[in-house]
């Protein structure tokens, strides 16, 4: 069994601050990549967050990260805009794309901002969250490095690209759903390596595009497999969603698309002839009022919710949830309790605030 | 094995415009009507097509679609409105939506209309490819009578709730998304079932919410199943998206949704305690050129489309397709060589003929 060390939010925050300080962030920057970034180990999705922190300095170094931006508008109508990050951290740029699509809505009802020359940017339900306080509806998703083979292909041509959605309701908690279009996201492989056991089918094929078992196939030129698995089971839907998120996210924005998206680790050279800069996302802020008064919406968006969470369930042991709930009770317990880190990951943590000259993680 | 006649499209057109004139509709809202429900029988979607056509009668003469209706705005911003269907066919209603949205995003660079108070729109797709000839993005999604079960659900909550996307290119035809955000659309069921075969495992689950192979299991109180099929393979992800499609097409529009959404077979009765009227549908339009210049978006479609068509194939006589590539060359063959119709549905459509003493289908 792996072992884990409870470190507080507080702590980890103070840490991952200091390192993005470290590599020449400014104070707004690193308080805001520090805040997309963790919000994924509190929220329970522990693949995303500080796990990735030494990847991102490692693109850092390799001059793939730039600490200090200009970012800038670069193409706008008035319900829309395009953003070039100018090769910042995703955790950033998507919270400032955010912040322009939250005005423009304010202006026309809704905004969508395409952002290009970008980086990873977190766990997208994070962003799309940030429109809520503002009573609008948040949208956010990303491609990344191709892991993904499309249907009838071998290849791998798409990021697991997720997409997020957050509703807020007026008694209830909001709707978040927050989801890679691939069967399995790849953090669920990477559990299953370290307990060295093996997926179910459906998320994975080997090499020659064969059904696999293997969690370590991606290391053997496999690859993840769209929603739904296999074509009987409609992974062709699996793989136009995916795609709708790369066009979406790095076509319009003049980021780089397909298999020539950036990979995340910076040991891995950048694809040849590639058709745009860097990593796109895809952000949108839709006013709840803008489509009927702002009371009839949220008191709506509560039956809607309550209804489904009153489902029938197939083992009343096991309710029917609403999307977000799982992410929302960890996050509560996390904030309260600490985030357990498993022991690799310290060591990693530990080992960069070596190499950067930084205090260790204290527990 | 079924015995199917071949009619030509102009034939079907005229047969299907006399019976929507018959109900009352106005010669613009029949032929609208006309093109709309015959895309899916040209498309080969033909459980959406002629075959609903006496369905849709039925509703008419039950009184749940309004031939004449006055169909309105009732909310609006710059880039959003609400239209109020006043009963219409969802086939004509949809249309008017996508008009409005294109209107808006050539003002705005992007429009989003809900439609609440509707009725069926047949295929999703064709409303999204109205956007396609004014160089803009198309997006069609509506909610739909409860034929699916949430993750860890055995109640029908959700219909199966389609989304459509069409994505214009330079050269190459345009990408069109087109799916059921359920593993298995009911039409293919269907077909199952005139053939008396089994479905797989996945697409359907019993009344108890065990997994079955029933073809015919909604009518045992059975379910169809999430994209993703079960928890393991990311049915909640399928639940999710099935959901969000609920809630930007009813909950914005004003319609009935969830398990209150209006059935389509007419002598199902109404649920009780709607929360809306009717269905609602959710339509958007994205000027091309409202994140990089038209040019260069169309020409890196045509180099995305490219590339994925020319991912390496697992099986050489089965390359990887675009979405939309079946369906388009199906309606190529379709219009040249006229549309197989089922026997039984030809039958159908001329005990129509005759309860409404127009002229029988002639082949």
């Amino acid at each position: 069994m792996a072992n884990y060390i409870t470190v507080s939010y507080d702590t980890l925050f103070a840490f991952t601050k200091a390192v993005f300080t470290h590599i020449g962030c400014n104070d707004a920057d690193a308080f805001a990549a520090s805040k997309a970034l963790l919000s994924a180990d509190i929220r329970g999705i522990d693949s995303h967050g500080v796990a990735r922190l030494s990847g991102y300095i490692r693109l850092w170094q390799a001059g793939r990260v730039n600490a200090t931006p200009h970012i800038q508008i670069i193409h706008e109508t008035p319900s829309t805009a395009t953003i070039d990050a100018d090769g910042a951290l995703g955790l950033v740029a998507a919270q400032q794309a955010m912040q322009l699509a939250i005005k423009k809505a304010k202006q026309c009802g809704t905004g969508w901002v395409a952002v290009g020359n970008s980086n990873h940017f977190g766990i997208a339900g994070y962003h799309a969250m940030l429109a809520l306080e503002h009573d609008m509806i948040g949208i956010a998703m990303t491609n990344a490095s191709a892991l993904v083979a499309p249907t009838f292909g071998k290849e791998k041509m798409l990021g697991t690209n997720p997409i997020a959605v957050a509703i807020p309701a007026k008694t209830q908690p909001p709707f978040v759903a927050d989801f890679a279009t691939t069967t399995a996201a790849n953090g669920k492989l990477e559990i299953l390596q370290r307990k060295n056991e093996d997926t179910p089918f459906g998320w994975v094929q080997s090499a020659d595009g064969t059904p696999s078992t293997d969690a370590h196939i991606l290391k053997k030129n496999g690859a993840l497999l769209p929603l739904g698995s296999d074509r009987e089971h409609g992974s062709h839907k699996g793989y136009a969603l995916g795609s709708i998120v790369d066009i979406f996210s790095a076509v319009f924005s003049g980021a780089s698309y397909g298999p020539w998206a950036p990979p995340f680790p910076a040991y891995i050279p950048m694809p040849e002839d590639m058709p745009g800069t860097g990593l796109g996302h895809f952000i949108g802020a839709i006013r709840i009022d803008a489509f009927r008064p702002a009371d009839a919406f949220l008191m709506h968006m509560d039956r809607w919710i309550s209804r489904f969470r009153n489902t029938t369930p197939i083992d009343a042991q096991q309710p029917v949830i609403i999307p977000g709930d799982p992410e929302r009770l960890m996050e509560a317990e996390r904030l309260q309790h600490g985030i357990p880190i498993i022991e690799t990951v310290m060591n990693d943590l530990n080992a960069l605030a070596t190499s950067l000259q930084l205090k260790p993680l204290s527990v």
